[in-house]
């Protein structure tokens, strides 16, 4: 059989790193690594960041550090070093390419912790896991994407004072949502969403929204969209060659009827064409392969 | 020193459930339980419950269930078995009173389980913990609580079609901005918040709202309010015994100009009465222990 002369895919690595200046060490994947009481069991509270390994090298690695920073803060957790975490990720990144060439997608999470263990400060749990790419997030980069658009359904109110609770710009564990509505794209035959407030465009489930018309390249701005490390990596460097780039507010006409190619970017995934939004057809760019090695030249 | 004559706190109980025909089992509290991938670490994808456990039974334990099971049905997970429910219940709270007389809490955890187990369909992991209850909140159920009142800071908008993604009426794992509000509250020397919409009163961080005035028992009504099982209790009971009991729209002029008194409700710290809300003292009522009790039976 074809199937049994593939090499079967690598087994992920896990990195546990301590957050106050114990050890950085390998877990096996085959035993469990959470305790019953950590913060991001039972509740969802904890941060993540997801990073693309390729080329022997994770990407963006800066940026989302930076995010992942800022998220940890959002939650009043001690700021992640950022010394563990490049150490860490350079470990996991040198024992999987001892494996394989593949890419591969790397996720680093930071807990609240255990309350019972420590419960009057916080003792962040934090590790790194490095597993190889889903296939069928490969065929969607390669071959587009069918999307679904949704109301989110609830909308942030703008208020004067700061409200944590709401943990805007955090990229938090508290992602069962954003599942849910991909499941619910792909129970009616579609690959994704895209969020909208009204006629507002906001962000795809786990991606930043892209139009590209003419050499305009335009992302959403306003409340309700988490800013995207891949948009601002493709930003950085197509400024550079010459396009206009813009973070403007944006309705689903100008996907649907102006912008010549609309995407969908995020860390793993890259740029996922949007072949279709709902039952609008959205015809295949001139510059489909430019604008996929923008984006990928983007990431370094 | 006084202090190590006391009797330490009983370790943790730990029982796992497997969901589908395996065994109900203890897991030592000592010993990681979850795995690195586990739906419940990722995403926060998961539903709970918290039943109080009292004079050695878990108390309106089919009330929780029933919620636990919509919960789960809400998320698109199998629906757990009642009667591995029941059975690994009454397994922990035979083992717990075998320890101690005290009450304790005792917590449902059901997530989506592991994709690299099996990437197609979902394989819960599910267990139930019993621990200790906590000085803090025995300390507020016995001497009530400061309450601030903020804006939840979203709105749910009402939308004809279902929208699978905002869990409604589902208690989940995605909890961290509850946690989140609670902390900024005793930041400002507050024990609790109670959330508003505008002029209207929401509910509690973890909690019901319940107003008192004469015979009158009323609960805010409407949509982002989680269905508390212990004021549903309440209720039935405090009908019987010829209270007039309602859930209908509240304002916060009712609960601070109106109302004789206010509490919140919930499974394991059951009534704790609002001495304050913001800057507003409210007075002790006269029925006070009247008040507790009803609460206390009604929980069987």
């Amino acid at each position: 059989m074809a199937a049994s002369t593939r090499t079967p895919a690598p087994q992920p690595i896990i990195i546990a790193v301590e957050p106050f200046g114990g050890s950085i060490r390998n877990h096996s994947p085959l035993l469990p690594l959470v305790y019953w009481d950590d913060a991001a069991v039972t509740r969802g509270d904890g941060v993540f960041e997801t990073l693309l390994i390729r080329n022997g090298k994770a990407c963006q690695l800066e940026q989302h550090l930076e995010r992942f920073q800022r998220s940890a803060a959002r939650l009043d957790l001690p700021v992640p070093k950022a010394e563990d975490w490049r150490k860490a990720t350079s470990m996991a990144v040198e024992q999987w390419a001892e494996k394989t060439e593949a890419d591969a997608k790397c996720v680093w999470t930071y807990t609240r912790g255990r309350p019972t263990a420590n419960p009057n400060e916080p003792h962040p749990s934090a590790w790194l896991t490095i597993n190889p790419l889903d296939a069928e997030m490969l065929r969607q980069r390669e071959e587009g994407i069918k999307v679904l658009t949704a109301p989110r359904g609830y909308s942030v109110e703008t208020i004067d004072e700061d409200l944590p609770w709401l943990q805007v710009g955090a990229k938090t564990l508290n992602y069962a949502a954003n599942m849910s509505a991909l499941r619910w794209a792909k129970r009616r035959g579609f690959d994704d969403v895209i969020f909208t407030e009204g006629d507002r465009v906001l962000e795809g489930a786990t991606s930043t929204v892209l139009a590209v018309r003419g050499n305009k390249l335009r992302t959403p701005a306003g409340s309700g969209i988490l800013a995207g490390t891949t948009q601002a990596a493709l930003f950085a460097k197509a400024e550079q060659e010459g396009w206009n780039c813009r973070a403007k507010e944006m309705d689903l006409e100008y996907l649907c009827e102006k912008a010549d190619s609309v995407w969908l970017l995020s860390s793993v995934r890259m740029a996922a064409r949007v072949r279709r939004i709902n039952e609008k057809k959205l015809p295949k760019p001139d510059n489909e392969a430019t604008i996929q090695q923008l984006v990928a030249s983007s990431l370094g």
